[in-house]
């Protein structure tokens, strides 16, 4: 399976990924190499890792597993470890785990003495199709997502999904809605495809085709100025469901969050940028096959609005969305008022 | 006097500086400007930068003073602060002070939500001529000076010497340390203007060559890959020093450090680079015209050893040195055992 070419570095399917990760290592004649894993990914995949690629000679770094520790605090922990083991600028890390391993190992490896490289290798689903691609590192600050970050690419990217075994249904499922969403800001084909048939989430050409829509995105605008914001589509309010449920006992995953404000932001769309009633009820009724339903008080709808305003996406302290026309042509910068995203929450009460 | 350009930005020196600025920042129709101080340029220097630029709509945001200060905890204020005042991606912070302003007001601005722009205007000789230029951002870890940062350009720099009148004389004669390194590295004629007379230390036409010379090696070599390594003459030495002496009472200003790591990296260039007597001499008197000597006992010359394996510009676990062949003939990536620096140590106290 072909590889996926981006600016800086390739994405790797095929079987032969791991003689590239090693070829790549012994050619830049690396002093150290770390492999940065959570404490989930320590017991799960650093063997299924070792075994593709036992002559490496590698430390570890590990993180608190849990969105909850993609903090600063963690960042400094391994700030503090790279030193303590002597790592230096000519120096190596491999993020192999889920979007809190590869989000905050990019900005480690950012950050530590201005700049070491690294490269991906996302264990979940919803790292393989969207944070382990495209540059972007991060972590959160308080409740803000990601609010604390850098854009700098990893050197390599690795898929395989052999790693998805370790994943649980939910898990598969929340990282499905990033493949979904994928599908609405690109071709009325891929999103034809998937809502007309069941779908197997381990599938490598649902996420190679995936990759491939998020990667052309950003080629075109890594820096997010323009077309890049259609990848948050949905995200607008789905990021703020999900702050919102970080602080309460219903924890939700990020696709679960996601979901919700993919169908929020599509009846936002029915009401300002004229998609259709029948995409809309498509939309739905896809999501509503994967993902349960949740219910939200008023008060909870204030709480998320009012975390709306942190959002990053937003400048001037208006409250920007991206929205769909129709399949495959994303509006970005719309700004939305409080009322209607009221309503678009009844709406989804109602459904 | 004429600006000079860095390949993102300009530095600006003539009395049309301020609304340079100004202009810019009307241009770029920024959502909110940040003032970013310390506690000592609040009361120094906002009302002189304020009586320059007098219609700005501005906010502060203020870090305690000193380099006991320029970590991480303070970063996490600085980004709790912006959040608070619910600063976006349009945002720009104008870091107003010495080196640790400069340096963390830019780590900040680099990374929040994934960078925002930002300017300088340096308040003390040292950062006009050293910290405020080349796009270098950081803090430190615990004792590791600089160990967590990025590259990421200011869009102006603005110097004034109206701010060096706040400065003591020992702050003045540090920042002079970066001017006499520039031009050990640069050109003999550079060099022998300055040993041959006294120093005014905020002298403009001074200060404008030294920024050239950093500036035109920064062009070449960005990212410190090679050319750019010429400018840690004196620092690795010198930055260890001045890491071991913050942890004692006897603190010592960088420019006070590095003007000791200077005649260290000299007398190692006489035993290992071909650097002459003379040229010796000639660093050694001047350095000594302007600063104390400090005693060295065997004890502090062990923990200052042990110190230099962080250093940032080390690879490979080996101690790397800048050493001069002859003034202007910079070479770097010289290794140097441990003997030859307790040579350099008993030298220096020899002297």
């Amino acid at each position: 399976m072909k590889e996926i070419k981006s600016k800086n570095y390739s994405i790797y399917f095929d079987k032969n990924r791991y003689n590239k990760l090693f070829n790549f290592i012994k050619s830049r004649n690396y002093s150290k190499i770390f492999i940065h894993l959570d404490t989930n990914t320590e017991n799960l995949c650093l063997n299924v890792f070792i075994n593709q690629i036992n002559k490496l000679d590698y430390q570890t770094i590990i993180s608190e597993a849990g969105e909850e520790n993609k903090n600063i605090e963690s960042c400094v922990f391994l700030w503090n470890k790279l030193s303590e083991l002597k790592a230096d600028r000519k120096s190596i890390i491999i993020n192999l785990g889920g979007g809190v391993v590869g989000d905050m190992g990019g900005f480690v490896a950012s950050t530590f003495k201005r700049g070491v490289d690294y490269v991906n290798i996302p264990t979940t689903l919803l790292s393989m199709v969207d944070a382990s691609i495209g540059g972007k590192t991060g972590v959160d600050l308080g409740v803000l997502k990601n609010q604390i970050g850098t854009f700098y690419d990893p050197k390599m990217v690795i898929i395989d999904p052999l790693y998805l075994e370790t994943l649980s249904d939910s898990e598969l499922a929340s990282g499905y809605a990033e493949i979904f969403k994928h599908s609405i800001i690109s071709k009325t084909n891929n999103f034809n495809s998937l809502i007309s048939k069941n779908i197997d989430f381990k599938n490598i050409d649902l996420i190679r085709e995936s990759i491939e829509i998020k990667n052309n995105i950003v080629l075109i605008d890594k820096k997010e100025n323009k077309e890049r914001k259609a990848l948050n589509y949905g995200h607008t309010l789905g990021h703020a469901i999900e702050s919102y449920f970080l602080k309460s006992k219903k924890q939700l995953l990020h696709g679960e969050a996601i979901s919700i404000g993919i169908i929020l932001a599509s009846f936002i769309s029915l009401k300002k940028a004229g998609l259709s009633k029948n995409c809309l009820k498509n939309i739905k009724n896809h999501i509503l096959k994967i993902y349960k339903k949740i219910s939200f008080s008023e008060n909870d709808i204030q709480e998320i609005i009012k975390l709306l305003i942190h959002d990053k996406k937003n400048s001037y302290g208006k409250i920007n969305f991206v929205l769909v026309k129709n399949i495959g042509t994303p509006i970005y910068d719309i700004e939305v008022n409080n009322d209607l995203i009221i309503e678009a929450f009844k709406y989804y009460s109602s459904i």
